[in-house]
């Protein structure tokens, strides 16, 4: 009775990760790479069974709970978004075909939002965990990452959320763009004197980008320093326009580290009270909310 | 005596573009893709003879004018910012070692300012054939581009300019982010909405780009709409962010179709008096005056 009854699954873009559990309790837990991305429709089941089949009970069904972009227009089943305001979480779950007899595979909806135009697809279950494990909490929670995500919650609805392509930008700008040639390694003190120039003057981003270049040209300016203020700069800009989320506000920060770090970090010079969550977490917490959600006997495989 | 007695060249990090030219008449012209980007410091004479061997009268020197990251540090040879406020263009140019008798190679100077930290090689040279053409001009030159820059010309002196990430800002986001899926062609009503979006609320740039994507999913959004208002977003920005540069200024466009004419578009809708110039022609103007500041007798190339 010791066995695995049920498996969880964030299913990103560029990452799959997967759980295997009895009721709280994490047996097992693996990752890989075989992202929505690089997948076509029929290429999920496989992609799961390659990580999960040892760990699977014969002669029963094991229920798999996923969220985020396996639940995308080109991912293994659309699940529809939901639109806002809502719960982050309800039923029905869309259940994915499969060919496997031992699973029965249920997709969690993401979000939309109608104006501005916003669409959430994985943090919504984040979103759902912390407010499992945090019951009544009315506030903004901030998930930063590739796309970071500020959602407004209150009365266990989410009201509204803004999406940033901060991390995307920050990858594309110091890896790609000229001045990669200026940014290796990470000093606090250029964090901190980004965030004050992003948040002082952002509609100055634009300009103050190409001077990490030209100081390190002309003024030899470290590139640890520079690559810091860079993340600054981006989060600073990213903050200011946020600033109609956190004014006035409890924040609450879900993310991986350092990056939840450096929100939290950036908040506080802002005098915004704020908190910080480890993202595997909430999205676990959020994977088991969401499991209550399937009917008493789960169906078996759609084939 | 029709023949040719001297190259004009263009060395920037992903192109080469050389004439060969008889006084102020061009014989020839060409180009190819090897930009300083991808060469060794010995690897920039042959990527020259390569395109102009066949144009060298035998029996004597052929001066070379070459504007752009030829001159930088990691170009044929490095041709030291001069700091501004001056004039765009001045000797004594710096001569690159060669080892083919045939040709005298000069390379022209960029520009560099302290505060903010910022650095020119390549449109100092655009300026200056700017000025040529029309002596005594006082205004604002805007060179958009990959890195477009803002340049304030007084009594013929450079006296401030600023750089702008705009271009590949735009190149990454439209080519290489998640954007890529929701952004292909050019519709111009695009384009006003979005330098009007940018302009008005540029602090709010980071949370527009995302809004592309949402509403292609969401509302259907027309890519050639969503490309042109991505540009439009950015070129927006940036001149909310070079107000300090145009506000009561007229100001000159330098650069190529359909870019230019964006820019000046964009102007317009502000109310400044703007003309547009082709890049190409700037820069044989700012080459042709540069060698003017040769020797009388150009010294023999450098073994």
């Amino acid at each position: 009775m010791s066995g695995l009854d049920w498996i969880a699954a964030d299913w990103g873009t560029s990452h799959l990760r997967v759980w295997g559990l009895r009721g709280d309790t994490v047996l097992h837990q693996t990752a890989s790479d075989q992202g929505m991305g690089q997948l076509s429709r029929d290429g999920f089941e496989p992609a799961l069974l390659a990580l999960v089949a040892d760990w699977l009970p014969e002669g029963q069904v094991t229920p798999v709970i996923i969220c985020g972009m396996a639940g995308s227009r080109q991912g293994w089943a659309e699940a529809p978004y939901r639109a806002v305001p809502c719960t982050p979480l309800d039923g029905p779950l869309v259940q994915a075909p499969c060919r496997d007899l031992r699973l029965s595979v249920h997709i969690v909806p993401g979000l939309q939002q109608a104006k501005p135009a916003d669409v959430i697809r994985g943090e919504e279950t984040q979103v759902a965990g912390f407010l499992a494990q945090h019951p009544g909490w009315d506030g903004v929670i901030c998930l930063p990452g590739t796309h970071s995500k500020w959602v407004r919650v209150s009365a266990g609805e989410v009201v509204s959320f803004q999406t940033f392509l901060t991390g995307e930008m920050f990858g594309l700008l110091s890896e790609q763009s000229v001045l990669r040639h200026s940014v290796a390694g990470w000093a606090d003190a250029g964090f901190a004197e980004g965030v004050a120039q992003g948040m002082e003057r952002p509609e100055r981003l634009m300009a103050r980008l190409f001077g990490l270049r030209a100081e390190a040209l002309l003024n030899g300016l470290a590139a640890d320093i520079a690559r810091a203020r860079l993340s600054g700069l981006l989060i600073g800009a990213e903050l200011a326009a946020a600033k109609p989320y956190w004014l006035g506000q409890r924040v609450a920060v879900i993310g991986a580290a350092p990056l939840a770090q450096h929100y939290a970090q950036a908040l506080g010079t802002l005098s915004v009270p704020v908190t910080t969550h480890e993202s595997p977490a909430m999205t676990l917490a959020g994977l088991a909310a969401a499991r209550t959600l399937l009917p008493p006997e789960a169906p078996s495989c759609v084939n």
